[in-house]
């Protein structure tokens, strides 16, 4: 049986002290968002992920998703339950506008609550996620009727929504993408085709389904070009309101996966479907698009959300088990054995899963926040300024995050030696259901190709260089500040190595464009370091403030963060010279063997 | 289905033109392994492995074992007939010296071949590496009467052999174990208590299981000075040979694993079973150590292993995956999309994989023959050095090895997209597979303290000292040949942070010995980089060496070496720097936590 607790002190501690939420007050909803409230709304997010969620987490490993001859789907028992609490407590809707029927609550703190629920029932929370991102399509995308029709049932969760893009040929390269699309002569489209890893294409949580599905109309231009989007509901709906008969969509076939056994992953078969236009015509990859940065921040988050319940049991877990004594001598003498913590080694696993979490923890919400500045700021240059760095920090965090989320399920899992080997203690799942990250919503190196190949040129790199002259006037700013020395140096040093990889870049991509492709997922995590050195050096001072304002009984837990900062600049922040050095070595040795080598 | 074909000319240019088996004559068995030799048992080796193993890996992961209510253990469909083949063959004592039934050939053909093996099907292969195991602990300390009790159908393959060591609250420190060891009165014992996580502890592929038990005889001294080793067979020995009746001891239940489903992981428990002691009496920890050593070899041997499958597998999918276009213009315009082959963050992984298989392999090759010099020299100096190299470089095989194949199997799975994730196509299970050679046989994080604790200070430090001489001599005596430069100079600033490490330890570690801890991983893999840099030196030699001499056709063979070589040169040499950096940072954040803190 796993264990977790959301960490709650150290999401207040971001929202209040770090990234300021008094401070963006004017946005709208923020206001609404006091340290009180958020108080209150977390500490309830908490008791439903860890008293909810939590326990149906191995259940949904063990049982996994039943497919029926009937075409018909079964989740994991309790799934449904837990789903009707998480859609009666208002959670889906916590940051959609109010006109849409939901809160209209910070997007930041529906990460934050959103971490806690991946962490105790990630497969679970993937239901209410896809939704999420159908609701997020309709909203930029639906027209007014759409919008009525759909919006509210999927807001209040008695509908779910998926995505649909690939298929059995086409995964990343979409323009390949063979499903018909056909005028039916009313203002609507008959549609065919065979999609598939359709996650939560088929399901016994919700009244109806409300499909997302990527499809080319007869005639239209090959390639992405050709590519438009479609509402296909499972139920039609009828022309009073209410659920019509069922479409011409099922699932054919459920996979037999790695991980994430308590969400479906089906083959969804269209087999004349009724389908509506949602946006324009051959304009759905950018409409997929609008579902797509949310999903791929909400699958970022899966990674935090994992590595941190993973390390949760892997301390737990250290704490208690004895085995061995201490380089430096016995620290329990009355007991058979210390307890593993001791180890240096095992420390190092530890604490640097507790830095990085507590820093990729920052870079979500800091990135989370972005995206509320580039929806709701009331100033253009303000929206324009979120949106770049939300651009700029999705691949990134996307990547790095779910790379590290995955590395940290597996570090968890080690410091359990055997016994996390064996399903019993649950820490194989961590490590099974973390995998799926790395690949869906994109792969990591199509992140990493997004971000070299795509944001970084965007505008000129008018969004790169705000960042590197935030990153650096940072450190310009707390240079005077002795205590800050240990943080700005390692930053300002790995930003030097980003800069560095920025020149180079612009110096060997344009000639030789097989230099971006080698470069791609070196600079991701270079990029993805400077970030989180950012970060902790932003906790580091925020912890200094605090800590010389004299808090009393809290000053450990600033303290703490300082400690855990430091082993984070010493430990991590060195791999930006690595990853340059890669960077630079250019593509040539890595293109040079002939295909038939391999 | 999964692909597999065992590098047999790669396994051959390693043999005989970069280890040079001609130049080793003078040991018993070398004589006898001649190029033609080799390349036959080789290519007897890959058709087994290919034909008869190879198919029944996804039978085995799927089906698992079965443990039944009388304590016997099923294995999966096809297993006995596999191993069968494999004793018939006259696999299993294809190492072992004549006058014990074996035929004496080298260790290091042994691992040869071993490679083709685990990368077919390492669950069923655990089952024959565990009775070799046995025999090298029985022909170190056996009596003679032992050895002419066991050996026989050992060697043979009729019998197998298990290791048992871990209990349940005692899996590293062994001091702590519990099971008894009563005398009988009658020269044997009487053994009682329980085993877990014994791999190969029942199944139904052999006549008997050897069981070799660690103990506590009565009244013997705490901690490890007071272990010993028992022999305790499935079937006792009847008096005229053959098996008697059944011993008492019994499988009471099987784990179910992450992954190497097709070997049975029991939970052994031993009730007044008949015991005889082997070697002696509290000298238990040493003879395990020399099944333990053996062991090692073969769980890296394991990570090298499932490196090449996966690597295999993602090389022949990128080949034919149709996505997307090359960064660089159409390569195959006629088709829909150009393979993944032609993108270079796709290249990188295959590259990354390939270039660590291929050093990984010269790794693991020589550290056998370091075994086969220890063992078989007639100079004492040669054994002496032979066995120093052997200690030293076996945690280091042990660590890096299975690390970098984990981390593989995760790459090559990443290549096929969310077509890996799904167990159909088998790259899972590389990766639940590999998975557990990072813990058992002493977890990669004991690994490291058996270097950084232990090795490197044993005598003096001449092992290591041995070591960095021979890497600086390779070095020096190739600095005129300008074709090597990009692979000395790269080795020799790997070699200059190593030799800094060891000195940062030598200064830090005796004042406080968490700095050894600390350390320990990354000097572990600072190591592992060097030995491998070395080794792709010395491929890179024998490569030009030999296009030189104008090899005509062959010649592609080794150009592909050199360039495969510069680009682990050139993207896995330059993390020494990051090792060091880190290991210089010692203990102190790392241990300024309290426990409670995490």
């Amino acid at each position: 049986m796993t264990l977790y607790r959301a960490p709650v002190r150290d999401t207040l501690f971001l929202l209040n002290e770090v990234l300021g939420f008094e401070r963006h007050a004017d946005l709208p909803g923020f206001s609404d968002a006091s340290p009180d409230v958020l108080d209150v709304i977390l500490d309830e997010a908490a008791r439903l992920a860890e008293n909810v969620m939590l326990p149906l987490n191995r259940v949904g490993d063990l049982e996994g998703c039943q497919h029926h001859d009937d075409g018909s789907v079964t989740t994991p028992k309790g799934f449904k339950a837990a789903l009707d609490r998480y859609r009666e407590g208002g959670w889906m809707g916590l940051a959609v506008p109010a006109d849409h029927g939901g809160q209209g609550l910070p997007y930041t703190l529906h990460q934050a609550a959103g971490e806690y629920f991946s962490s105790a029932n990630m497969a679970l929370m993937m239901y209410a996620g896809l939704t999420q991102g159908a609701i997020a399509a309709l909203i930029a995308h639906g027209s007014e009727q759409q919008k009525v029709a759909y919006l509210p049932a999927l807001v209040d969760g008695r509908w779910a929504g998926t995505m649909n893009l690939t298929e059995p040929h086409c995964g990343t390269d979409l323009g390949l993408l063979r499903t018909r699309a056909v005028p039916d002569g009313k203002g609507g489209y008959s549609i065919s085709g065979q999609k598939i890893f359709i996650s939560a294409g088929e399901h016994d949580l919700c009244e109806n389904i409300v499909h997302l599905v990527l499809a080319r109309i007869e005639g239209a231009p090959q390639g992405t070009k050709g590519i438009s989007l479609f509402i296909v509901p499972k139920f039609k709906l009828a022309k009073g309101g209410g659920l019509g008969k069922r479409n011409a969509v099922a699932c054919g076939s459920i996979e037999r996966k790695m991980g994430i056994h308590g969400n479906a992953t089906c083959v969804m078969n269209y087999d004349g479907a009724e389908g509506a236009l949602l946006g324009e015509e051959n304009g759905g990859l950018k409409a997929m698009f609008t579902m797509m940065n949310e999903a791929r921040l909400g699958v970022a988050l899966q990674g935090l959300a994992i590595s941190e319940v993973a390390f949760q049991n892997a301390a737990v877990y250290a704490r208690e088990r004895l085995q061995g004594r201490s380089l430096s001598g016995p620290k329990e003498p009355d007991k058979p054995a210390d307890p593993i913590i001791v180890h240096a080694d095992i420390r190092r696993t530890l604490m640097t899963m507790k830095a990085f979490n507590e820093g990729g923890r920052a870079l979500l919400l800091w990135t989370a926040l972005q995206s509320d500045i580039a929806h709701r700021a009331g100033d253009a240059k303000a929206r324009e300024a979120g949106d770049d760095l939300l651009g700029l920090l999705t691949p990134v965090a996307k990547g790095m995050l779910t790379d590290k989320g995955f590395n940290h399920a597996v570090m968890a899992q080690q410091v359990f030696g055997g016994h996390g080997y064996i399903e019993e203690n649950g820490m194989s799942q961590f490590v099974r259901d973390a995998r799926i990250a790395m690949i869906y919503e994109g792969t990591n190196g199509i992140q990493a190709l997004d971000l070299v190949g795509r944001k970084l040129a965007l505008n000129g790199g008018r969004a790169m260089r705000a960042f590197m002259q935030e990153v650096g006037d940072f450190c310009e700013g707390n240079r005077a500040d002795e205590k800050m020395t240990p943080f700005t140096k390692a930053l300002k040093k790995s930003l030097n190595d980003l800069q560095a990889a920025t020149l180079w870049l612009m110096q060997n991509a344009m000639s030789e464009p097989d230099n971006a492709g080698s470069a791609a997922t070196d600079y991701l995590h270079l990029f993805g370091l400077v970030a989180l050195g950012y970060m902790w050096s932003r906790m580091a001072k925020a912890a200094q403030v605090r800590i010389a304002e004299d808090v009393g009984e809290g000053r450990s837990f600033y303290e703490n963060k300082l400690a855990t900062g430091r082993f984070f600049m010493e430990h991590a922040m060195p791999e930006t010279a690595l990853r340059l050095a890669r960077i630079s070595a250019g593509a040539d040795a890595m293109m040079a063997l002939p295909a038939e080598a391999f």
